[in-house]
């Protein structure tokens, strides 16, 4: 039996101890900072041992599992770096690698192994109450290759028994990755509704199926986006400025004076390479 | 019983036809220019009567909807004009409304009623092959309130029998609309895919269902969206104008010394217009 220690009980950190407990065979222990989230995880009874004292929660952990936010997180692991054993395998869920691979790495160099995890599952509802066990099936989950070797593989083989297809990337290509195909796009679902409103609110009345999911991901909670992006900032920045650059290349076949075989060729690549891609599930 | 002459075989025409011929009580007559349409047609049992010769197939009808590419639709006009009666209601699918009214009204002055509409039902797939006869529940369907009247209340009663809900607008106020809604959703569709192409391809090996349903319009027929985006071409430059406008306020809040305060207002905004919307379904 492993003791898997979950520190955060929010949709992920819930749902991943919902997940365990289904498959069974291990101690699940949730961490939550408020007596609250422990009487709320002990009534949906999603771990074996809840508890606001986190040191407890990890003492004698095979694996512990930073399920809080990214900056929250070396606080966090200073406060336990020494309850764990040199062989403990810890990891984490947060949405950007590079910072967070660089501080966990250096707080638990030589008293754990740590490699960095970055689960892709929905979050435009958060919390415990949203959390499900089958929410990690046919998603994707990035595990972090800077720190090679034996850690690693049990990190991508932990995320595989939840049901997750594991990628490997170094921190810095997560980081660029995930502004491309995530922080953009919620970027510009949010300024896809703001242009919207501010040049006419009417239109709300007559949109369909396309609106709907093209800014699905504004729905998103703010605060958690807010972190996220500037978390991520530099990568994010570059990437809006290359939606920016291309969205003129747009306007320019449409202007005046425009180029419909430029505007067709232009959208048939899109199309192209769209079609071209797997989608998970 | 009455006859009803659909002009144009493609996803909307098919739909419009399978879907009558599902509610029964009417003689459904369908034109396709190509003689192989016609036999598709007549395989897959959609109509009573199919015809590459439009002036057979509109003799006589009570209603006639033009299902055709909007630049084919006055020419198509002017071609049968002469075999419809004063009281014929006649309306259209197409996708922008501000020309098509007034190049359809001139020609059918004085000798049928006609009235534009606009089913906003999806269109990543087009052709018969793709029509059914529920293509219609749930979605909204744009009547042009230009020409007032018995015309109007008659297409609007024709599209809730179908199942969409009715919204009417103004022709040019449509045209801003379906360009802040439809249109410029579709670019900024097309520049995401784009952006990730040119920035980093391996990206694309970890799209989730964010960057999936964000891009899912982009997968539309390129020829289609060319002929789209040209006719509403003023009302889409200014929506792709407000767009990297607000992009760049975006930007602002996280370039170096950038305002999380700022950001989080913008994205608490968008998030709370958003889920403020009605949407169909």
């Amino acid at each position: 039996m492993k003791h898997i220690a979950i520190l955060g009980p929010g949709l992920l950190g819930g749902s991943i101890a919902l997940k365990l407990r289904a498959l069974g065979g291990n101690h699940v222990a949730l961490w939550a900072r408020r007596a609250e989230a422990v009487e709320e995880i002990r009534a949906r009874g999603c771990a074996d041992e809840a508890s606001t004292d986190v040191r407890e929660i990890v003492r004698g952990a095979d694996v512990v599992i930073f399920s809080v936010p990214v900056g929250a997180m070396p606080a966090l692991a200073r406060e336990i770096v020494g309850e764990l054993r040199a062989d403990t395998i810890v990891t984490d869920v947060g949405s950007v690698k590079a910072t967070v691979v660089a501080e966990l790495s250096a707080i638990f160099a030589g008293r754990a192994q740590f490699v960095g995890s970055h689960p892709m599952a929905g979050c435009e509802f958060t919390g415990l109450k949203a959390a499900r066990a089958n929410l990690f099936e046919g998603t994707t989950c990035i595990v972090t290759s800077d720190n090679s070797g034996e850690a690693t593989e049990k990190v991508s083989a932990f995320w595989q028994s939840l049901g997750c297809r594991v990628v490997r990337l170094a921190a810095a290509e997560h980081d660029e990755c995930v502004a491309l195909i995530s922080h953009l796009p919620h970027l510009v679902a949010g300024t896809l509704v703001r242009t919207v409103a501010a040049s006419n609110p009417h239109a709300f009345n007559v949109v369909g199926p396309g609106f709907r999911d093209t800014t699905r991901v504004a729905s998103g909670p703010a605060p958690l986006w807010v972190e996220i992006l500037r978390e991520n900032s530099t990568a994010v920045v570059a990437a809006l400025d290359a939606m920016i650059a291309k969205l003129a290349e747009f306007r320019q076949t449409l202007a005046p004076q425009g180029d419909p075989q430029a505007l067709h060729d232009l959208l048939a690549g899109a199309k192209h390479t769209r079609d071209q891609i797997t989608f998970p599930k």
